[in-house]
C-alpha cells in the first residue's frame, strides 16, 4: 500500500456510544497513530433513522437549532432541526418533536397524540429560507395522518360545525372540511423529501393503525377507530385536495404522516440511506479514495435491509473500492454482506465487558481496531 | 498477496475455551473459507505453563498417557504424561500429579504435600525408553524440594534413625542421610529439561516458602519451618551429593522442585517458551512461511514476559515475517508488543457476551476473525 492512501470514513453512529462524526474521529485517530500520511475523509452517515439529522449536519458542516414546540401530548418539548452546510436545506427528525420517547409508557394514546410540533419545526426551517426539506419520520408517537403538521402550518381542519379539530388521530373521524386558505405559502417553492423505509399503506390490515398502533399504546378498540378515521381523512383529502394517498406505499409510515406530507406539502418518499448518500456527497468522495471504511453499533444479516454499512458498500463497489466495516456487535448470518459488497467486518470489542463499559469505551475500541487494521495493511 | 500463501498457525491455548491445536484448526477453517489455496502449518504452542504437554504432543503428533499416581495429599489421582512424536522425548507437567488444583482449599498444607506422583510420571516415561524429559513445573501444591520425586525414583531420604521420611516439606528438617543406592539408573542417560520462568532462589525472603508458600496454604509459622527445612535439605545435598543448589536462580520454583531436579537428575532450567519453540520445530516452519499467526486467550502488556505470542513473534521477526495475533481479551498497554514484533492484534469477541458464552463460542469467534483478516488481505 502506498503511503498517500486516501480513506473515506463513512460510519453510522454507534448508538448510545457515539455519533457518526465521533466514530470517524476515532477511526482517524487509530489510523494516524500508525501512519500520519494517510488522508482521512470524514463522511458521517446515517440511514434515515435516529441520528440522520446529526450526521448530515456534521457531514456538510451545517448547524443544529433548538426550539420549544408542542409535544405529542400537547405539552411543551424542546426539539431540534438542522440547516445543512449549503444553507438551503432544512433537516429534521419527526421524533424530535413528536416521538414515542417523549411519551411515558402509561400515557401512550394515539387517539390524542399530535404531530403539531413537527409542523413547527418545518415552519422554523422555512424562516431560514430553505429550498429543500429533509424529514426523517421514524419513532413517532402519533397516528394523526400528519394532521398536526397541517394545523401548525396554517391549514384548518374543521368539523361539520366549522370548528377546528383538536389534536390526535381520534379526531379525524369528525373532519368535514380542509381549509387551506392560510396554509404557509412558502412551502410551494420547497422540495420536501421524506426518508421512509416502510411500504405500509395508510389503512387496512397492513396500515398505520394496525401495524404500528399497538407499539404506540393503541388497544384493539382504538385501532379500529384510528383506522376508520384515517380512511375518512384520506377520503376527504382526495375529494378536497385531489390527491389520492390511501394506497400509496409508505403512506402509513409514522402514523400516516407519510400520507400527510405527500398530500399537503407534496412530499416524496425516499429510502433513508439513499437520501443520506445524496446529501452527504458520499459518492463524489468515494470516487477519489483508495478505500472505504464504514461501521455501525451492530452489524448482522439485517444490515442488508437499508442500513448504512451496506449502502456505503454499494456506493464503494460502483468504483471497486475495498470496504471495511467495524461494529460493536457482529451478529449472525453476515455472509450475505460479503456478497453484497462489504469485504471485511471487524468487531471492536476487546474482551468480555458489561454493556455499559462497552458503550463507554466505544471510541477507544474503534481507535484500537482501526490501528490494528492499518498495522496489518502495512505489513501485507 | 499470492494465492499460494503459506501461513504458520502458532497460537497458545485459549484457556478454558480450547487447546492450541483447536485454535489452529479454527484459524484454518476461517482462512480456508475465503481461500482454500492457502497452506496452513499448525504449530500448537505453549509457554511452559498449563497446556504445554498437550501442545507439544499435538505439535509433534505424539501421544498422551494416563496413570494413577500418588497425589499431593497421598491419595490416588489420575495424572498424564506425553511422549513426543520423536518417541524419544517424554513430557509432563508436575501440576498434573502434584498440582494445587488437586487439593481443596481447606486442605492446603505444604508441610505434608508431596511431589511423589511427579516422580512416578518420570518413571513412566523411563519405561518408554526416553532419552529426554521435559518437565513443566508451574502450579504446584508442594514445598518439598522435590523430595517426593526422589523417593518415587528409588532414592531414600532417611532420618537419624535410618527411617524413611514421610511426605511433605515439613519432614525435610529431619533429613540426615540421602541414600541413592537404589535410585533409577536409567536417569543417568536422560537429559532433563525443566521449563521454569521464575528466578527465585530456594530459601530466604525471595525463596520458595516465603514467596509461594502462602498461596499453597502456608501460615507464617509454617513458612518459617518450611524455609528452614529446605535450607537444611540443600545443606545435606551439598554435603552428600556435592551439588550446591541453594542460591541457583529458579531453585525455588515449584516449592523447591527446581532445586531437586537440578540436584538429583541433573535437570537444567530453561525458559518455558524457549523449550516449546525448540521442541515444536517452530523456527524451521516459520522460515518457509509467508506469514505467522499466533494468539492466546488473553494478550496484554504482560505478554512480553515470556508468553507465547511474543515468543512466536520473536522467531518470526528473525525471518522478517508478518505476525498477526488473535486474542479473546486484548488488554491494556499493548503498544510494547508492536515494538517487540507483533504487527497486528485482533480481538475475536463479536459483542457484549457473558464470559461463559465467550468461552463456549471461542472456536467460532476465532474462525470468523481469521476469515475477516484473510478477506481484508485479499482486497489490499
Amino acid at each position: 500500500m502506498n503511503k498517500d492512501l486516501v480513506i473515506v470514513l463513512a460510519p453510522d453512529s454507534f448508538k448510545e456510544s457515539m455519533t457518526a462524526k465521533e466514530a470517524c474521529e476515532a477511526m482517524e485517530r487509530g489510523i494516524k497513530k500508525v501512519n500520519d500520511k494517510i488522508t482521512c475523509i470524514h463522511v458521517p452517515m446515517a440511514d434515515g433513522g435516529e441520528g440522520t439529522m446529526q450526521s448530515l449536519v456534521d457531514a456538510t458542516e451545517g448547524n443544529i437549532y433548538s426550539l420549544m414546540v408542542v409535544g405529542p401530548l400537547g405539552n411543551e418539548v424542546e426539539a431540534q432541526y438542522g440547516i445543512l452546510g449549503d444553507n438551503e436545506t432544512g433537516i429534521m427528525e419527526m421524533a424530535s418533536a413528536s416521538g414515542i420517547h417523549l411519551v411515558p409508557a402509561e400515557k401512550r394514546n394515539p387517539l390524542i397524540t399530535t404531530t403539531y410540533g413537527t409542523g413547527q419545526l418545518i415552519r422554523a426551517c422555512l424562516e431560514h429560507g430553505v429550498k429543500r426539506l429533509l424529514i426523517g419520520i421514524g419513532g413517532s408517537a402519533t397516528n394523526d395522518g400528519g394532521a398536526g403538521v397541517v394545523q401548525a402550518l396554517g391549514g384548518r381542519l374543521l368539523d361539520c360545525d366549522g370548528k377546528e379539530l383538536s389534536y390526535g388521530g381520534g379526531e379525524l373521524g369528525k373532519l368535514a372540511r380542509i381549509d387551506m386558505t392560510c396554509f404557509d405559502t412558502r412551502l410551494k417553492d420547497v422540495i420536501v423529501e421524506v426518508a421512509c423505509d416502510v411500504t405500509n399503506p395508510l389503512c387496512g390490515e397492513r396500515g398505520a393503525s394496525n401495524v404500528f398502533g399497538p407499539q404506540k399504546g393503541a388497544t384493539p378498540e382504538m385501532i379500529k377507530v384510528l383506522d376508520e378515521s384515517l380512511k375518512h381523512y384520506a377520503c376527504l383529502i382526495k375529494e378536497q385536495l385531489g390527491k389520492d394517498v390511501l394506497e400509496v406505499p409508505g403512506a402509513g409510515a409514522a402514523g400516516g404522516l407519510g400520507a400527510g406530507l405527500m398530500a399537503f406539502v407534496n412530499g416524496s418518499l425516499k429510502k433513508g440511506i439513499e437520501m443520506v448518500i445524496e446529501y452527504s456527497g458520499l459518492e463524489e468522495k468515494v470516487k477519489n479514495a483508495d478505500m472505504v471504511w464504514t461501521g455501525e453499533g451492530s452489524i448482522d444479516f439485517q444490515t442488508q435491509y437499508g442500513k448504512t454499512p451496506l449502502g456505503v458498500a454499494m456506493v464503494a463497489k460502483k468504483y471497486n473500492k475495498p470496504v471495511i466495516a467495524l461494529a460493536g456487535r457482529v451478529g449472525e448470518d453476515i455472509d450475505v454482506l460479503y456478497e453484497k459488497g462489504i469485504d471485511s467486518i471487524f468487531g471492536i470489542m476487546k474482551g468480555v465487558t458489561p454493556l455499559e463499559e462497552a458503550l463507554a469505551r466505544g471510541r477507544e475500541n474503534i481507535e484500537k481496531t482501526a490501528e490494528n487494521i492499518i498495522r496489518l495493511i502495512n505489513v501485507i
